[in-house]
């Protein structure tokens, strides 16, 4: 549709959700939507709020400014059995529906099979079509470089647990990528005890998660870089030191080099080959050329990730614990060329997968009052209602101390089947009660146990060879909307790209009312109960022995 | 999952729905289900039924005949507010919901982009792991040939429109595939007048159109069938001829023979190159060739498919209406080498668009009861609710003369935004009110207005380009579970094969309560809402006027 000209002109501003007990909106479910969409875009969120971009290369919040304007204005109007439909970013309905029902149901980035590629999708968003959603970005449940920071840190425990005695103090580990996502990984290593080495070629990355304390120094160059990383983890130190420079130039340096590194991954963002830098130009100069020439440009990215690529697999030669950090890398280099590129994991089959079979992963909640007391009120419910759980309680510490708040006050922890249900009635309890000032949304990662189709990431090497099969991820959003959910999101392409993956999204508003604990009783059972089902099917005797001890029914073992 | 060993065994057997108003399960919405996914393998409705394959080449209601029974066991312990998943037509999951839930939602053969061709999915069917769900087949709600007749005959009235007065007499149409969508074909054409001659290389499939009365005729060869149907059309007689033989081998001789055809399609099932015969394939070996040799096969079949076509083309450069009945096959002609293709439209563009800018799609019921009688009420209550409508009413007296049930008795006719909803709710009334027998169902095709993202059928040429782009039938299948549909299904592939189109359904029961009647409404109201919604963001004008004319939000267009 092209815009209508009585729309009001609007464009890129500042933008804050409103915080406190006042309703703009007609009540707190889509006040809620109305308060998370504007934090998604706040300038201490998201990386790029001018371009409503968030996260994740070049995941939006809406499509274009009009459309974020229409969609504030629609739920400001919503009633609250009325649902709001978004297609990739912009507003293009609204349906009566029932007060059981979702307010806003979201579809972000889909493209049919033969047509799911950069090229395509490009071209429909250049003609006003589409957006990029990438998962918490287009769903409006990103909560800033926390999000990330809980799975970071559980993935570096796990490497720690598996290759170096449940500590990484007195390793060195060496990424790329301080983005939105890949700024999480310094702060995980040193909360993990370990050192760590980060390259970014946009010093204003670094710079920004030095001021937000999850980086601890950016070196004056290379040299001063590997200093003060090895000296640490010779000391045994926890020191995240970053290093302008790029990725596919600098890690074959520092294997010619020798230097002592112990574990390498990377969280550039690889999964879009016009986002990754390659080697030979210059960072201001990169925008322009790849709108110019974006086969020329892609063809020079990936030829730059197979170097890169290529240095991580020499790496791990070495002896070094290697990993691909769900950015699609591998994929990338071998396009470029590189045909070891799949010598090495990805992070879920290697660390995740087991706590995907106990339904676990990436809860979180945001406080609509604003006020960071809420949040740690409710870090003191966690601890209380999970006292045996040590390295929960061993995170919500941390947390409290090192995380800084971005936008709204919000708090993410793993937690898994029969967890996330006693944790979400909780809060509505305290809502309900008073003892927090307003309510708080519920929700978690499109990146979770039952919610995603991704054979490069979430769902590689699955046991029974399911990884591509994406019925799991549809019947997650359906089986969401079908419990309560506020908002439900279907995307495509998050994390890995075009045509690689196919993932969904819940957030439920806990305002303490009684139809809320319901609501939120089911989703937060069936949400964590499609990672449990998903991984049965698989054929994982983890999901199945979680399965029996919980009662999740499996139709194809009864009768 | 590898099925447990205490499971029953169980194996190909005649099934037939239950009719009657004695429940086998808790209540009429999952009695509903029970009893459509049985109706869909009558042996009267299915095409093989012992393979569990419905229609459409490989569509079928269920994975294997293990996830069969589970299906039907898992329904009968179903209570009024719970949900059974089914991935790819095996039941995986049953989760509390709520009673305006859908008893089911179901996902069936959606793989992630890169992954989403036919061998891939091969691959997975053969571990067991994916079944093929069409539309209607995985979908439980398929009602034999007249479920697509409706459609058949609304596009040869079209036809007739554009290039022949309103009339199909002294027409002579051509065309290939008597299976189950194909066989409506030769009705269509004789409902509105013409001669059709009909070529299909399995002989069965011929004379089982003859005996449901879809066919008049089956003639000895090609000279007795080109004979009796150019005889027909110039007499200005309604006939259709069957001959039996391969269109590859026969579509070309007709051309070379210079036979006055002035109409030529297709729907041999093209969309699935291992289930269209090559020339040269005598039909008893072609299964065991496509399995031993899949992509030989598949080789020569597109090659056979790119004569087809050459041939349609020629027909076309001779002055003959030609157009793409939805099967793929030019797409596949073109992989089989030929590039003029494309040169001719595909059936939706040329005739069928205008109608879904309407909101107008495949509305159908079928009645629980197995009485007769109950659908003749309804055809009654049609033509009072639309007295206005002439060629519905037309529709609906040739179908009660000439339309054989299959399994339970069922209707079909196209409705628009505004007036499904005013069917359904007259439907339950007369559920509440005993003028019926039992229950309906009420449902509809895959291929509908806003249902389907499918580039070479449904949504090829766009208005505006955004033919691949598949938010909109994810968002339609999440409002169909947020209005109050029974059950719900996204499948992937539907008509046009693997990695060409995602679609969504729903079935909404009228069991007569006031709960039902409020289900029915949002559901027939939302359902076709998408179809207006969909073409008027893609800037077609009737679509802006219906949506002006009835109310229906456009947010873009506000404030
Ligand atoms: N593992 C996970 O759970 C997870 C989750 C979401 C996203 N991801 C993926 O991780 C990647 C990073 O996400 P993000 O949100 O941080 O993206 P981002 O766009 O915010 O950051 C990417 C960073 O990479 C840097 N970069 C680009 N090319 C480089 C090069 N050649 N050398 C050095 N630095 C380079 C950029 O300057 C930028 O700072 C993406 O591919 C994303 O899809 C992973
Ligand atoms: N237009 C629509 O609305 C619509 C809807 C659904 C499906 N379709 C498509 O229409 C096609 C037919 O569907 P169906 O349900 O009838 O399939 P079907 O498998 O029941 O029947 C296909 C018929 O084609 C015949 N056939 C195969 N190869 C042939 C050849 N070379 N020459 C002559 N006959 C040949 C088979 O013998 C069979 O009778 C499929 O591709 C389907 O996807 C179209």
């Amino acid at each position: 549709m092209t815009e209508s000209n009585d729309a009001p002109t609007s464009g890129p501003r500042p933008v804050r959700a409103p915080v406190g007990t006042a309703l703009t909106c007609d009540n707190w479910q889509t006040e809620a939507a109305y308060r998370m969409l504007q934090n998604n875009l706040d300038p201490d969120v998201a990386e790029a709020p001018d371009q409503l971009v968030v996260y994740g290369g070049t995941g939006k919040a809406a499509r274009d400014w009009p459309s974020f304007d229409a969609l504030l204005r629609t739920l400001t109007t919503l009633k609250a059995d009325e649902t709001m439909l978004v297609q990739s970013g912009r507003p293009v309905g609204v349906m009566q529906t029932h007060e059981w029902a979702p307010r806003v149901l979201l579809a972000n980035s889909n493209l049919v099979g033969d047509w799911a590629t950069w090229p395509e999708f490009r071209r429909l968003e250049q003609l006003g079509l589409m957006m990029y959603g990438q998962m918490t970005a287009g769903s409006w449940i990103y909560i800033g470089t926390q999000g990330i920071l809980q799975g970071t840190y559980e993935t570096f425990a796990a490497v720690a647990e598996k290759r170096f005695g449940g500590t990484l103090a007195g390793t060195l580990t060496l990424t790329a990528g301080c983005g939105g996502m890949g700024g999480a990984q310094p702060l995980a290593v040193t909360m993990n005890g370990g050192a760590c080495l980060i390259i970014d070629v946009d010093p204003v990355r670094l710079r920004r998660r030095v001021e937000t304390r999850y980086l601890d120094v950016v070196a004056a160059d290379l040299d001063e870089a590997v200093k003060l990383a090895v000296d640490a983890r010779t000391a045994k130190k926890a020191l995240s030191v970053g290093v302008v420079g790029n990725a596919a130039v600098l890690v074959p340096k520092l294997l010619r080099m020798g230097v002592p590194i112990d574990i390498v991954t990377d969280q550039t963002s690889a999964h879009d080959p016009l986002a990754y830098l390659p080697d030979g130009i210059d960072l201001p100069d990169a925008p322009d050329y790849a709108a110019r020439k974006p086969e020329e440009f892609t063809d020079r990215s990936r030829q730059a990730m197979a170097k890169h690529v290529e240095a991580m697999v020499g790496f791990m030669d070495a002896g070094a614990e290697v990993f691909d950090y769900g950015n699609s890398i591998r994929g990338e280099a071998k396009l470029g060329g590189y045909d070891r590129a799949f010598d090495f994991p990805g992070f879920v089959p290697a660390y995740i997968r087991p706590l995907f079979c106990e339904g676990k992963g990436p809860f979180r909640w945001a406080a609509l009052s604003g006020d960071p007391s809420d949040i740690h009120k409710t870090d003191k419910a966690i601890l209380d209602l999970f006292p045996e759980n040590e390295s929960l309680a061993r995170w919500i510490k941390l947390a409290g101390e090192r995380v800084a708040f971005q936008g709204l006050p919000a708090r993410i922890c793993w937690l898994g089947y029969g967890e996330r249900d006693k944790a979400g009635e909780r809060f509505n309890e305290m809502v309900a009660d008073g003892t927090l000032k307003a309510p708080l949304v519920i929700g978690r990662d499109h990146l979770d146990c039952g919610s995603v189709a991704s054979p490069y990431r979430e769902t590689e090497s699955m046991l029974d060879g399911s990884d591509a099969i994406a019925d799991w991820p549809l019947l997650n959003a359906m089986v969401n909307v079908a419990s309560g959910a506020s908002w439900v999101s279907i995307h495509h392409g998050g994390g890995v790209g075009m045509g690689r993956s196919i993932h969904a999204g819940q957030v439920t508003v806990a305002d303490g009312t009684a139809l809320a604990a319901q609501k939120i009783q089911r989703v937060l059972t069936n949400d964590p109960g499609m990672g449990v089902i998903r991984h049965v099917d698989a054929g994982y005797e983890r999901a199945e022995q979680v399965a029996a001890e919980t009662g999740v029914r499996v139709p194809m073992r009864e009768g």
